[in-house]
């Protein structure tokens, strides 16, 4: 575990991840534009800490993933790939991409990607790792290492669990761009809307999630994602228990107490509090 | 198990669970529309009892669920829950309605639901758990526990494995309502129909499948159901030997025999004749 | 293992599986036009020997089948089936055909199912398993073995991975034929197109997966099935693994270096080159 987030809400501005908190979201901006904000060995390391902080930082509640510049992201930086293409640091490198990735789907709060731009690669492995999507209508996504020869294995991970099997294999094995119309037909945006309406759209989808129990989207999550790895027996095991411990929680009982009496929710407390 | 059903089709006007027999198909109706047939405990168990006894029921080839008045179901009843909010209670009847559901995936008769207005939250459920879903255009489908701090934890589990993932991440951190033409676009309804042939187009589909050979639908749906749970290779394995006891029926060597000899099917004999 | 297939890239014109190689794509006819293409005993042990062929062949970079005549494949062999109803053949035969089916799943190439007429039950499941589908707009598609008593078993276990699962209820409990413009909506094609286009567009996405590197489509297309089976976590571990080894290959780091220079691709050599 790192230590909590600073007290500031926002980072320098040469920072490989650029933070800002508003309103109980954590905007967090991908900022190599030059870069087409590749996933450099630094830049997955930075994400990992921003995630640890986010993960112990209570007063946040939803967490949006945006880039800087003209592109999501286009993936790996493949001139560092290069620079050390042996099978250890190779494998090191996408060890800790895909850690990386995994501490979103651990991460107690969840997390929505704003695309506006390419999203290619590790790239769109973000888009489809994040809970949640919307990108703008002139976003385009692809899975495009193996026009190169590398096939995109660990994107193919969210990507697969996203949209259809033979719309992600054809993503796969012809690294085509897809549209967001399209991505969003198959399963792998919540929705494509105009760019200029596009951060208003993120901010009211993610205020709407920061506006319900932290503690409920933290019991929902964690089963959400755990139980869909199960069968499906087993999976109405836990979610039954996550059920029973959620109506412990003080603020549930608040809140179903308030429904009943048609009163307003109570202010949710922040989690671990 | 319980006993079987009594041989009269229909139950007291005032029952929870209103069932009737039509024509090889069970209709049952959730039946307390002032509380917008929530699932309280008394429901949730006279339901289970119908089940159990439909299961025995060799002369029932569907089953068909729908509300009464003009809710589906508005989810648990959240009066019952709060009168008894500790975790021991919550367990058991957060576990009763995860058994009920259950026993709708081993119902071996397919269940479709017939939905015309609100299913929320363990209503919402319902309708994903069923095998099969059509609701009229006006019907509206939500997870909405989170709106009073308690995440749809139980209805994430058959919603999750109806809808996509980012889809079913929206329905459950927002709580917002889809409509119906939403619910069949994301997979939760087979079709979403006009109210006015709503009931029409249900009794389609359900005399559709009961002129199928029950012997058939009843090795098919466990099949189904279980090789979900399995690694596709494990599947094929238990699929092929499904298939060649199935072939051992004597109705199916009928039915086999009349389609060559271009002849009518066989009057299908019921389960366990 | 079975022999390399023949230098010549024809087959007898009264084969069961016509084969033809073309610009390192091999065409596969279903060739009982007569018969509907129906999948006999002596089919699927001609069709499994033709796949074996393939795995070893190293110059084919991606399979197409097709059916000659007017249906892609109306399924098993009825009459062939009731000449030995009894449970040990049938065991055998359905095994073999789910054997056939999984030597697709395990094929290093990918494999595209090209429809242009009737898909039923063991033919619908045949379009289901292969990796990519397109079909023409006149093509129909069902899993009708439910209408002679014979619940299709096996076609459940990739069609259930295709599409959702309240679509795929309704077509194996009701039978019923659905057309191509909704088997693209629902995911089991990749699109429908004119029947007039359907060989040119099966070509050029043969074509096209055929212009990109062989080892990183054979690394690709065994991880993307393989961590399918896993839950994430282990999925995750095995395709870093994958990424890390793809990049070990000679032809992977100059089509990096390549991209990094704006440089054509190389000339990918191979499989097992």
């Amino acid at each position: 575990m790192t230590s909590p987030a600073p007290a500031t809400t926002s980072t320098p501005e040469d920072a490989l991840i650029l933070r800002e908190n508003k309103d109980q979201v954590a905007w967090l901006t991908l900022n190599r534009p030059t870069k087409l904000n590749a996933l450099s060995e630094a830049t997955i390391q930075a994400l990992s800490d921003v995630l640890d902080a986010l993960a112990d930082d209570a007063s946040v509640r939803v967490v949006v993933i945006k880039g800087a510049g003209k592109a999501f992201s286009a993936g790996h930086d493949l001139k560092e790939m290069m620079s050390r293409p042996e099978l250890e640091p190779c494998a090191t490198l996408f060890n800790a991409c895909a850690k990386m990735m995994l501490k979103i789907h651990h991460l107690p709060q969840p997390v929505v990607a704003m695309v506006d731009g390419i999203a290619a690669a590790a790239g769109c492995q973000l888009v489809a790792q994040c809970d949640l999507a919307i990108a703008s209508t002139q976003s385009k996504f692809a899975t495009s290492g193996i026009n190169l020869g590398l096939f995109c294995a660990t994107p193919s991970v969210p990507l697969s669990r996203a949209i259809g099997r033979k719309a992600a294999a054809e993503m796969l094995y012809t690294g085509k761009f897809i549209s967001a119309e399209e991505a969003e037909r198959l399963g792998l945006l919540n929705r494509a809307v105009g760019a200029e309406v596009l951060e208003a759209e993120v901010e009211n989808l993610a205020l709407e999630i920061a506006s319900k129990s932290p503690a409920a989207i933290e019991f929902g999550k964690r089963l959400l994602l755990n139980q869909l790895d199960l069968p499906i027996e087993e999976a109405y095991v836990i979610a039954a228990e996550t059920m029973a411990q959620n109506m412990q929680h003080p603020d549930t009982r608040h809140g179903v107490r308030a429904f009943i009496d048609k009163q307003p929710m109570p202010q949710w407390r922040d989690r671990k509090e």
